[in-house]
């Protein structure tokens, strides 16, 4: 089953010539989520061929212009297109007034429901969970209210091994039985086993979002064993006294929490404009924690 | 004296892969306005090495997000950036609360004065009138309340013959008299008339911005006789009907209006998605008024 999130913008605060601001989507099985949405985000999908009328539910961390100004853009570009689906957007309480403002200030009304969820602040929250996908907020330390979101694979099926069922003449109810974890009785009085017949369940995935955050170590309870933990790191850890006073984090300060939160690999962005080059800030991070990786625009990390 | 415009964006409603949203730098001997303010125009910005610092007053036609959603993400750059001088905005008075709002989600204050001017509707006024440059909006016809501006240099002061004032030996304030058109003594007594010593004067330039319109013959009045009109096509003719619906303008009414007013040349713009090549756009307009060409992005037009 797909799982995996590719980068749109990895710039902090500003853009630069060749980063754009936070936002990513993680496909989860051909489930399309959107998690930040900076200034010409729909831009991005454009250049990256994202299949960006798939997204339905969008997660906003904070409102830093950097992570959000290119939300209300989108929705317009939604109703253009003729969508009709709705969208889900959870996001802090003062977005739903920013957004009904610039949809008065246009005389528009979208042609979809819009489904606005507001975020509690300084609190977790479950705020979606189906069969393949369960998705929760938790507090980051930011100079706004912000969340982190982690989105953990629930894999409730099991995944039918083809090879195996061809001859069985099951029914289609017989094979959502087995993916569901029991046996059946075939046509000829057979007994099928759901363990004969289903592949070894992989264990479910985790994949962790944290940005824009002071270094906080009650991150870690809401984050360990991630199979990915996005962080984010805008300076080099001289700047730790920049880092603090604007609530942001350094790499080693992202390492610290990676290695701490026993998470398997982590991802590092939301780069200061400062920096040109990133390798010193993925070799910095490195140090503390060697199995990290840069975000960076395009490219995508299969989790 | 330079006066010319540079292109951001030309694309109407959404970004295609290749147009980005309305915005135009105009460069009126090296102070730059810009007019519209579409999704990412800051990084069009970037890619064509717009100086945009040096802007101090933006005008905005009208509230569709097209056409101004990237002002409050450039708000929050110059702010980053460390701007200190007043920035002036023209704009429907709904973008005020639309801006303050925003600041306030972010919890922050601009570290420079935002001088917001909103626009009086259905009505022509004097927004701004210096020693080298007046402008002026005007009504059009749009689903919402929307402006036209019109750019005109007043050219008060004359053009020193750099040849022809060598070794007169003339003061700062003799010289600023010169360029006022009045006569001064030089220091060994000789009279120095402007006239001797100045370029012929070049008769002051105009530039007009025409989106978003429906087809509508009061325009003429206010674009009469400019040097460069701007004025939307979003649909060739045959999508009149369209055109109509949207309160937008086809190929051959942005060339009945340049022909009507008698402008010299005329740029077209705001193409609907729908067109990948622009040719047809451009050779239809040509049939009312030869004297057309496309805008497109990074183009920069001398005026």
């Amino acid at each position: 089953m797909k799982f995996e999130v590719t980068i749109m913008g990895c710039s902090s605060a500003a853009p630069t010539k060749n980063r754009n601001l936070t936002a990513q989507v993680l496909n989860s099985d051909d489930q399309l989520f959107l998690i930040d949405c900076g200034e010409a985000t729909q831009m991005q999908f454009i250049k990256y061929h994202i299949k960006y009328s798939r997204i339905n539910r969008i997660f906003i961390s904070h409102l830093h212009g950097d992570h959000y100004l290119g939300l209300v853009p989108l929705l317009f570009s939604y109703h253009l297109f003729g969508r009709t689906k709705s969208l889900h957007v959870y996001a802090n309480a003062a977005l739903e007034e920013i957004i009904h403002l610039q949809l008065k200030a246009s005389d528009s009304a979208l042609g979809y429901p819009l489904i606005f969820h507001p975020l509690a602040e300084n609190k977790s929250e479950m705020l979606y969970d189906d069969d393949k996908l369960s998705i929760i907020s938790f507090p980051l330390k930011h100079g706004v209210p912000t969340h982190g979101f982690v989105f953990r694979q629930t894999n409730a099926q099991l995944n039918l091994d083809t090879t195996k069922i061809k001859g069985l003449n099951l029914t289609h109810e017989q094979l959502q039985t087995l993916k569901q974890g029991s046996d059946v009785i075939a046509e000829n009085g057979q007994l099928i086993t759901y363990k004969s017949i289903t592949l070894p369940q992989e264990s479910p995935k985790i994949y962790a979002f944290c940005t824009d955050t002071a270094y906080s170590l009650s991150v870690v309870h809401f984050v360990k064993d991630a199979d990915l933990l996005y962080h984010e790191a805008t300076f080099m850890h001289h700047m730790l006294k920049s880092a603090e006073e604007k609530h942001h984090s350094t790499t080693l300060q992202a390492g610290e929490i990676a290695k701490r939160a026993r998470v398997k690999r982590l991802l590092i962005g939301h780069y200061s404009a400062r920096y040109d080059d990133l390798r010193p800030l993925l070799n910095e991070t490195a140090t503390v924690f060697p199995n990290v990786e840069l975000a960076e625009e395009g490219k995508t990390f299969i989790i």
